[in-house]
């Protein structure tokens, strides 16, 4: 092949793209690997195609997994001709992983858990530094939507971290038009997953009806605020959790079958924070995760102690004995 | 008038109102003046009853305030007939405030603001203890939606505040369908304000469309969970500001024109903590909110130091010198 033709055309978008690949494995070593989950579709090819430029400037070396959930008829060649595309950009090695979805439970649940599972499996047998994922900015909007609805406090709201682990997420701050466009600009032909047309999936309703008619009425910009709105509230969930474990340090004495807390230092403490320290103690020892309803009523033996008798939680009790709170298992 | 006339009928969302007032003017002492602002629509209409039942039992004054905000033609005759209801439910003083709305700006800001000055020169005036408006969790839900749709940051996200100075919001919990329907079961015959079903303002739009629309697609509850989730925000907010008040206090230096803040300290915070304590070190000071950008930008100067120059903000020049960050007036 001419070297004219491997060397994709070099437009905004495909520069945005590889932009935002320089950006996240700037930090890895000479020789190491990445691995770019790759699907197929043109969120993920663009990264794959993005990954096999910048990793050979920069001296990485790049694979791709692709993973076959199974859950089509075909998905096998679906997942072949993937592979094929990431052996065409020049990326190795390039591992198809099948996967067995569980079937209880949601369907979309299951498929990401497995799909994870496969990954850092790869991940690990291939000793690579990093996986890349391709999720876009619209994605990352759609998920504090859904999260923002369902309302299960702050870290709903926070989106899909950029780094965790060894996942990286390169293209949060790419829009999904830019990685389609990079694509057609490249002459890649990305498979369209029928599911992403499938309104069963609440994903996809908040994909085409949600956040078209919010841009329409609040005027454009929602993607974007979405996801920044979610990176300020993940920096404030972040120090919030760090005073929180500072704190629990001070305040906290073990003993047999629990722990108690201070409750003078608990009460000298805003009430996010004692809330927090309240639900770290607790998770920390007992491996529960409190409600914010059971929780607030833990806070109470602090806040508003006028003699009230212990708090039964999910095998957990909770006494307030003078000026410690007590957890012991029940 | 027959005493069965004057007392309504006690049904579920004549109560709800009632118990959330109560809750609201718990803390008041007895003789204390609370006054009901009032335009005459069902919230406020809900809010103004529950408040003359409310305040009779505990023994304190209700009165209300009427904003006449001159929009509107007849706007002079709706506050009158406000008033007579008012009037008619027992509340004493009933005042009813002409005010002139500024015409340059977004028209419902400049009504706001016309209304919050007037609501609080009643106030002052009659020497009442607080001021109660009627908006409610619906009202709470709009405002969290178009403050997460434009974006501007977590603070964006809080909503409106129960208690604010002498401002009470007692009905924030309390569902628009409840005072709707404790203004039916008592008789009381609300305004409809026009400007309610006009198209041409955001909030008309978000509750007419948006809200519906997410809670058909994501199944129902979304104004609770908007509000559920500005509560917790809220309160991590506070939190934060909390510490970055706490911390400020070690870090600041005055000087000549300006001051410094301690490098190191600022450093070892969280970066949501460190962002804060420069904001409100340049607010304190010089009177300026900075915005998301110029703040990272600031903060570069700690955390990615490697000899750059001054940074050039709004009438503020901020450079490292040493140990030291320094913000002078330029």
């Amino acid at each position: 092949m001419p070297e004219s033709d491997r060397r994709p055309r070099l437009t905004p978008a495909v520069a945005d793209v590889r932009r935002a690949v320089r950006e996240s494995i700037a930090d890895l070593p000479e020789g190491a690997l990445v691995l770019v989950a790759l699907s197929g579709g043109p969120d993920s090819l663009a990264l794959a195609s993005a990954t096999a430029f910048e990793a050979a400037r920069s001296g990485v070396r790049a694979g791709a997994v692709i993973v076959d959930h199974g859950l089509q008829p075909g998905s096998a060649d679906i997942a072949e001709r993937a592979a094929d595309q990431a052996r065409e950009l020049g990326l190795a090695p390039v591992r198809v992983m099948p996967v067995q979805v569980a079937s209880d439970g949601s369907p979309e649940a299951a498929a990401r858990q497995a799909r994870y599972a496969a990954l850092l499996q790869a991940r690990k047998e291939e000793g690579a530094a990093a996986v890349l994922l391709g999720h876009t900015l619209d994605d990352q909007a759609e998920t504090v939507l859904i999260g923002l609805a369902r309302g299960s406090g702050s870290e709903s709201l926070w989106g899909m971290h950029p780094r965790i682990g060894f996942l990286r997420r390169p293209l949060l701050q790419v829009r999904r038009a830019t990685t389609h466009q990079s694509c057609r600009d490249q002459g890649l032909e990305a498979w369209s997953d029928p599911h992403n047309d499938d309104d069963r999936f609440l994903r996809v309703r908040v994909r085409h009806r949600v956040l078209p008619m919010l841009d329409e009425v609040l005027g454009g910009g929602v993607a974007l605020a979405l996801t920044r709105t979610a990176d300020t509230l993940r920096e404030d969930a972040e120090a919030l959790a760090h005073f929180a474990q500072e704190q629990i340090l001070d305040l906290v004495e073990h003993a047999e079958g629990g722990l108690s807390l201070d409750v003078g230092g608990l009460g000298a403490n805003p009430p996010a924070l004692r809330q927090r320290i309240i639900r770290l103690a607790v998770q920390s020892e007992f491996h529960v995760a409190l409600s914010r309803q059971q929780t607030l009523e833990v806070s109470r033996l602090v806040t508003d102690w006028h003699g009230q008798g212990p708090i039964h939680l999910p095998g957990i009790r909770v006494t307030r004995d003078g000026r410690r709170l007590v957890f012991v298992a029940a």
